[in-house]
């Protein structure tokens, strides 16, 4: 496939403007259009397609970059030219690493990839092992989430465009550390989004209250899972990106025979073949099932049999909200399930608390149990905080908002102690004192506005005054969720910064903690009073959530980690309020 | 576990004997004995232990080294104090990997693991991943194959012993190789074996006419699967290796309600885990059984959904059989069923070729089918050459001995383009002169003429004169199967050696030569005119094993590796005798 060439059936005819000068193109088999031959298919070169008889040229649906923005011509890239010095990596497996997510934007003051960079010897201090990046394509505006991407194929200017990109991912792999790269195939943003002018991306078949979908298994649907499919492999390849994370997979409706899931991880498993490293897909899913994450080879899964989908591993949820009730006491929306700490009980040693139990939320039975025999823990990623369950509260406040330090500490302990693959949000290991909002800049002054009186209004019917509610599209809303490094020095910052630290530490060091059979792991706990010890292999990890000390009669020969906790001659541990400690 | 204690439940009492001084030991539970505390546990001290009231000190069953032999004491290790360099290495993964297969003995005239450091270098030019080296355990007498072993945790000092076996790992990390190691756990060697006198590893539960078997599955068989398991881990965690080959699976009889097989998975999963590495499990296995490598989790496998066992990977034999007999026309024994080319066919499409198909050599149905659809093909490892193959023929020649250079690079071709994992066997690469053959150093002299009188019988048997088998206790037999690097630089040698760089660079260069899908993998063939084309997604390979030209109409555009084959304007092949394409 020629750099010029364009899946456009919905055209009749299809020019290329390149550099100023229109080229015709010539109609192919299956709606695609090729471009003459000879042309300088080397980088720099802007370009569009002009549809039928449009005068303004459309970018590239595969646009490499949008030097002018979304609305713009297209660039291309040489995306072999970059010099790579990561020859002798050989890959970075999910299982026994700790994910680190971050959104390029926020976590430096320059909010670039470059700048990025600079900050990676505080992740390998640290103990991270995978850098996961909030979606990095290109949106319309200065800044955003990710989630409104419309170019899947380039990376944003603002944050130093594809040969940036490629530097970190360089940068990264020289420091010991893997790239996770967030990718969102379930929709696109809702400025920019030529792709309709060009074939049947979307499609009505499941459409919904919020619109189209994505088009996996309507006429055309070759195509764009093709689409999909080839930008998946992109990143791994071309970027070198050792795992990709699927944003919300449950909307990817597709009834096909083969569904979209199943063949990108035989697609990526290939490529993984070829590169002779590890690639992971991860899958955020709200469907608490265990087929997206069970080997394509070896039969169905339960009692019906039904096919796994081979994705490596899938986020968890219910952790968060089981961790986040035990210590905030919020039982609002969602988290109403999650009252009793017989959740956390449950979710550390079965994986989901929705395994086919009733959700209040959903009102509806709602998930299916996990194969706790068999499945390795690793498979479920999990987070006491990340950018959703921060980002998309009210005012975007973090743990370190509400709670003490010895609670922060509690929340560490148990996502870096559990059987399941920790991941943590930019600026948690330091109880970073800065929000992290929901910040928009969609030039567009009708998109602008509806999007922060949705958000508002969306608030307004908890009960929040609209005043409180930030203003997404305010600049100062994405200034002050930028982290500020310099807290990072003293206070309760330097505290939990050190408890991140030893615990990461204590995980690489201690092979109960990083082993991954949910039979090896068990939990004792009193609801009433609050406390809990999880039994991971010979280690156990005691937990006082209560705001009175407790004594546990848990024999400890050995003192791993210990927040303010004390232990007797006889082992037995004294757990002042909001206390943990981790024992042999 | 200090590293004096023993298991030795068939011992009343035992003393341990270390450096000359005699130590009384502790009985514990379940038939362990404790060494009195304060012991010097460094490296350097000589011991055994006195099983009730013998005179004469036993080694140690987990004797780190033997320096005196298999019959003398044990002497202590430290396994940490080795000066790693390879803190970067982030492992080697076997799916889109060449393996190949060494002797330590006759690889290098030295017969040493530094003197093979020397020669990592001709492995990385040749475009190998990973190096297996046959089984390394003390063994008595001063060569053998290494199937003997008898102390399994021990390094032979003939190779060096442990420090140097940590060396060889060291330098080929630092080459960018992975290390797979060939142990041995369904037998022990005929010189040495004191394992029964300490405990009941064996068992004549599922004895046969060759003996008691390893007990895995009868009285006092934890312990004993303790002891496997742990030694399994050894390699993997202590020195540094990348995956194991456990010879001959189908001989641990197991009716446990776990397969061992099962269990050494799934810790071996936990150490991946806290390593951070990939870690690999490759069977050898005749039972041509996919649910050796089906993945643990995900439902059972086939009809009757019996587990998998999750073991990463297994040989397939079948694949040898099948290229061995279209090349020589060999059709005794088990090739008789691979008369035909039909089988090279099946097998390069199928994986299996006894899928359940009629064994005129086993006169059984034997096998089940692979699940193509969703099996990676890399699961099973091939080759078209290997120590047994070669070694246990009558005079141990290789296919260099009997076929010409475009023979000899039809098998190389086949095996570095099939959609397996390629395995070499040392010196097969350049067509090596020397044979292979099979060679013992028994002390004991019944047990030499046992085994020199057992050999030439059996070969005997099959017609051949006495005179002509070599004899395995004669020193030239060893010697003579040592490779001669001196014959690498010219004539055939090179020519062939040329080829296989070629195929193995040509491999990692195109995605379709390494794609596990074995539904993406098609074959055309004349089984009477002798000439086959197999598909590799875009690529094909056409082979003609005939004795005249062929004329095949593959309509080639591009020739990507040819020996001798001429194309047509109009991209037909012209295959002289005994020649290969790898067309595009």
């Amino acid at each position: 496939m020629g750099t010029y060439d364009v899946w456009a059936p919905k055209a009749s005819s299809v020019r290329l403007s390149l550099d100023g000068e229109v080229h015709p193109m010539t109609a192919d088999d299956g709606g695609w259009f090729r471009a003459p031959s000879g042309l300088d298919e080397g980088a720099g070169h802007r370009y569009g397609f002009l549809l039928d008889d449009a005068e303004q040229p459309l970018p590239d649906p595969r646009s490499r970059r949008q030097p002018d923005g979304v609305h713009g011509l297209s660039e291309t890239v040489d995306l072999d030219a970059f010099a790579w010095t990561d020859r002798d990596w050989t890959g970075r497996q999910l299982a026994g690493s700790v994910v680190y997510e971050l959104h390029l934007g926020t976590f430096t003051p320059e909010g670039t990839l470059d700048s990025a960079i600079e900050r990676l010897p505080h992740l390998v201090d640290l103990g991270v092992d995978l850098v996961e990046l909030l979606p990095v394509n290109a949106v319309n505006g200065r800044w955003n989430w990710g989630y409104d991407g419309v170019d899947w194929y380039a990376v944003s200017e603002a944050y130093g465009g594809p040969e940036a990109y490629q530097r970190f991912v360089d940068a990264c792999h020289a420091a010991g550390l893997g790239v996770v790269q967030d990718v969102v195939y379930n929709h696109l943003g809702p400025s920019g989004n030529y792709l309709p002018s060009f074939g049947p991306y979307l499609s009505s078949k499941h459409a919904n209250t919020w619109g189209d979908n994505v088009n996996l298994d309507d006429d055309g649907a070759h195509e764009v899972r093709e689409f999909i499919l080839r930008n998946a492999l992109m990143w791994l390849d071309a970027f070198h990106v050792d795992a990709l994370r699927l944003d919300a997979v449950h909307a990817l409706k597709d009834d096909s025979e083969v569904h979209l899931l199943e063949e990108m991880a035989t697609r990526v498993q290939a490529l993984s073949a070829h590169l002779r490293r590890p690639l992971t897909l991860i899958a955020e899913s709200d469907m608490n099932d265990p087929r997206v994450v069970t080997p394509r080879d070896g039969g169905g899964y339960g009692p019906d049999h039904r096919r796994g989908y081979g994705i490596d591993a899938q986020w968890s949820d219910d952790f968060h909200h089981a961790v986040h009730v035990a210590l905030t006491g919020e039982t609002t929306g969602w988290y109403e399930d999650f009252a009793s700490l017989d959740s956390l009980a449950k979710v550390l040693t079965k994986g989901f608390f929705h395994d086919g139990t009733w959700s209040s939320f959903r009102e509806k039975d709602h998930g299916h149990p996990v194969d706790t025999d068999r499945t390795p823990a690793w498979r479920l990623v999990v987070a006491n905080q990340n950018h959703d369950q921060i980002g998309n509260r009210a005012v975007g406040d973090r743990l370190a908002g509400s709670l003490d330090d010895g609670q922060l500490v509690i929340a560490a302990a148990l996502t870096l102690t559990s059987p399941f693959t920790p991941m943590l949000f930019m600026g948690e290991e330091w109880a970073a004192s800065t929000p992290w909002q929901f910040f928009t800049s969609h030039p567009e002054p009708d998109l602008g506005e509806a999007t922060a009186k949705g958000r508002i209004e969306e608030f307004a019917k908890l009960g929040w005054d609209e005043s409180t509610v930030p203003d997404p599209q305010d600049p100062q809303t994405f200034e002050r969720s930028k982290l500020d490094w310099s807290e990072l020095e003293g206070g309760r910052h330097a505290v939990v910064l050190d408890a991140y630290r030893r615990l990461a530490a204590l995980r690489r060091a201690e092979p109960d903690l990083t082993d991954p059979r949910l039979d090896r792991t068990s939990v004792e706990h009193d609801a009433d009073a609050r406390w809990l010890v999880l039994t991971r292999g010979e280690l156990r990890v005691a937990v006082n959530f209560a705001e009175q000390p407790v004594t546990l009669d848990v024999a400890a020969d050995e003192v791993l980690f210990a927040s303010d906790v004390s232990v007797t001659a006889g082992g037995t541990l004294i757990l002042p309020a909001h206390s943990v400690a981790v024992v042999r």
